[in-house]
């Protein structure tokens, strides 16, 4: 296939080498050229802007928020302007449902196709090509998208034909994996300050019950209240909730955890916060029993 | 080692089997003594009433909750009363720190020993000899109580020298577990509603992050609103959030997401719920949004 | 003074006719143009357009939400189009607090000058010239206004010179008002299910320590369960708390009674309460505990 | 009538002092026995222990807590041992409703009468003789406490046949007080970090919509962030608070509302506000918003 790629990031440059190893002719774009050179020594074409990612079958966009995804696809030369009829638009980045739904009414119009098909996993899963892809759109036009999402990743889920249903369960994703935060916070306040060991208790946790990562990977960073570098920073967790609780409100679905997050990221940032993990919620439980933190 | 166990159970009898086959002497007692019938079979002598299994190093009591414990430690000829002066209570029951404390003090002022080792693990688990158990108390008790410990679970963690330091541990779990239904039971209705389907969203979420079988098991239960028959009744998961919160306003740690938890159970219970399964809170989040469950 | 005035609903009509009454020229507008009549008759000018209504010292406002004052304000031959440099734009509508500060500085660039001065009280308050009001922006500006203030108003708070400082006091005594409900509507639901007559109840209440208009009012509401026909539509009630959260979210403010609140409207909404007074949300916490209601 | 009245504290005194001024012949009892001396030279007689407060027709106990009231009707001679068939134990205090239930019962069983008449107002109300009264109980027992009503307050609210749903009425009346504190809180920390003055931000509310003395007491307090000394202290706010969700349990309705106030009173106690006013979980919004207190 005749590719276009945008957003050249820790997860996109990942996603882009997977599609030129895979035989895909590439063609790559970033705000900041020189990310797209070790791309080009792999084999990519380096496009001067986005109309030169949107000239094949389809352009894939990799970006870091709604304002990106909205800047690259409605700006002069923009994604919706280059794009030829009948190409796809498959956007991986995680946005909001509304700008989603936003984007697969205006590409329709415009006679494209769009897929909504967020990932799960870290940059180095990317880099592997053995990310998890949600996709959603028309059938045909994600079933025509197979050799992409094989190139990037393990497994493709397809979970409807509204693209946005790819977006919801990519943001109620990383809600779940806030709750898993949250729940562990409290947790470790309440036996911390019996006097139990945060880490021997984190060792009861993952040996029984709670084996799986994100509680192995968040349990400790919250037991060690090690939340410098960011690995995923704060803000950005802040954001995912507030998409989740706007998706919610247009559906009408109260949504009393996700509040209880969305208060906690505030917290979090008023008080300094900014620059850490998005697991620094998960000590504000302690901070709350009075245990001086940070 | 010779040994007593209180309460036949569906766990106890498994645990108390497996005290036999590794070659222990066990006077088993159960307040329904037809419940004794395949231990003695199986090698135990049957105990007319609790003072008759007090009578070696050491008795396991595992009953349902803090009044079965109160009744058997504190009654006439019982526990308390009857046990050797040095030797050890082995509470394998989930009951609150309060008693756990109450009754660490009043073994100690008896000369009597006093464990709390409450364990991870369904019935089928426990048949096994593969429970996980979280103990606490004096060094040289706990200690002492290897073997026995040994022929129970398949692994033992100390948590501190406090015996409710054990019992506190054990309920928050319980705690995480909730939590985990009442994200899920959100998360499904959030996406639900949106027209994605409950089982292949499940699929995505355990094929991704959350592999863990308490995401399986209970999402499973949520999706299909199966909560009967009841494998961990609601009151009984109410009764655990109580104690968790009880807990939890004795060491003054506020503990928000164990609040939720506390007003979905009792909106369980308040609107007929009592027979089915913990995991019916999952539901609450849908009949809020509007859907019309059960 | 030469004053225009745009928005002749329940609020505006009786704000506009105690304009002329006072002895100003005004010169009224209101989309659906028949609204204009009774004005005219009390010696207003019938304006043909926005424009029309522009041309004096100052314009009011009084509109029912964000989208219509953006309309008001942004179309062509709007406000900001039409008002002459140094003329006020005195905006007393409840809107958001993102919308007062995008006009303030619009007015500005535009040479004109922006006061927000949204006011409490019902329509028969208005009528009666009797209504609170909250002004902030500039004080030169703010001072220039008090005839008009006078005219409609018994009572003139200034709480700063950010225009949308008014906007946030003005949402946020009707969380306060809203909090009242929820409070109400958790003991109700309490006492009731005790088997004490609400009715009764709300009596001692308002007998002893709450004997503002406030709890006499809803109170009555919720304890007769009676929110049809809606004083104040539950979708006004949700739009209000979310400004409110907007507010906060831009502010790093976490409020999580205001969050409850947000839960309680959707859940209100999703269950079928589109038309039903907002105090609607005050029979949500008994509907919690198993009483059928509506 | 001839009289006992157990407990002379700030309110108790105020409230015997006026039955010794309505006539009443009455024996006064309290652990601390010179704070009898007052009312000995206003006509009342100093019993020597419970047992000689309890020779009349009823006898009032107006104590702080639970443990208090317990102490006094269970111990030793106490009001269940010392009164005599037929007559009744008025109980003042501000008790939880299983101990309320449980004196009904105990009482019913020793052939005396119990009437609940917990009471509304502050210390210099109970001086006036200006209480509210709120009794339930048997009605012919209430109806012969008339006159002792009427000595201690200016009016009378019976709320039932069942004691337990005065204390009920006075418990929810607490936790309506502390949900304004909260409402307040949130409102201040929101308008006060947008910069608007959070006193001139209460004068516009109690101009408007909250001119009830709650509001501008506590309103006040929490504006100018003076919570010592304490009118009524933390430790008693959240005992109340506990008592109100304890109810709530045993009758099965979730109250989120409650539960935050609860959390509020945890963290309030954790961070050191053992000695502050109530009224301080006022300040936490705000704390948690990044604002440094205390």
């Amino acid at each position: 296939m005749k590719l276009g790629f945008i957003g050249l990031g820790r997860m996109g440059a990942g996603m882009a080498a997977n599609l030129v190893r895979a035989g895909h002719e590439v063609s790559v774009f970033n705000r900041t050229p020189a990310k797209a050179a070790p791309l080009v020594e792999a084999g990519a074409v380096a496009a001067a802007d986005i109309a030169g990612a949107c000239r094949g079958q389809a352009v894939v966009s990799m970006l870091s928020n709604d304002e990106a995804v909205e800047a690259a696809a409605y700006g002069e030369n923009g994604v919706l302007a280059s794009l030829a009829p009948g190409a796809t638009h498959v956007s991986c980045s995680t946005i909001s449902v509304a700008l989603s739904r936003r984007l697969a009414a205006d590409h329709a119009a415009a006679g494209q196709r769009f897929v909504a098909a967020p990932v799960f996993g870290r940059p180095e899963v990317a880099a592997a090509g053995e990310l998890s892809v949600v996709a959603a759109g028309d059938p045909d036009a994600v079933q025509a998208m197979t050799p992409l999402f094989e190139a990037i990743g393990r497994q493709t889920f397809v979970v409807g034909e509204a693209p946005d249903a790819a977006n919801l369960v990519k943001l109620s994703g990383n809600f779940l994996i806030a709750a898993v935060i949250e729940s562990l916070g409290e947790a470790m306040a309440l036996v911390g300050k019996a006097g139990v060991d945060r880490a021997a208790y984190l060792d009861v946790l993952t040996n029984t019950l709670f084996g799986a990562p994100v509680y192995r990977t968040y349990g400790r960073l919250i037991a060690e209240r090690q939340f410098e570098p960011a690995g995923f920073a704060a803000p950005l967790g802040q954001k995912d909730i507030r998409l989740v609780l706007a998706a919610a409100e247009e559906l009408q679905v109260p949504l009393p955890l996700a509040s209880l997050l969305r208060d906690r990221f505030l917290a979090l940032l008023a008080q300094g916060g900014e620059n850490l993990d998005w697991s620094a919620i998960g000590a504000l439980a302690a901070k709350d029993a009075g245990e001086s933190i940070g």
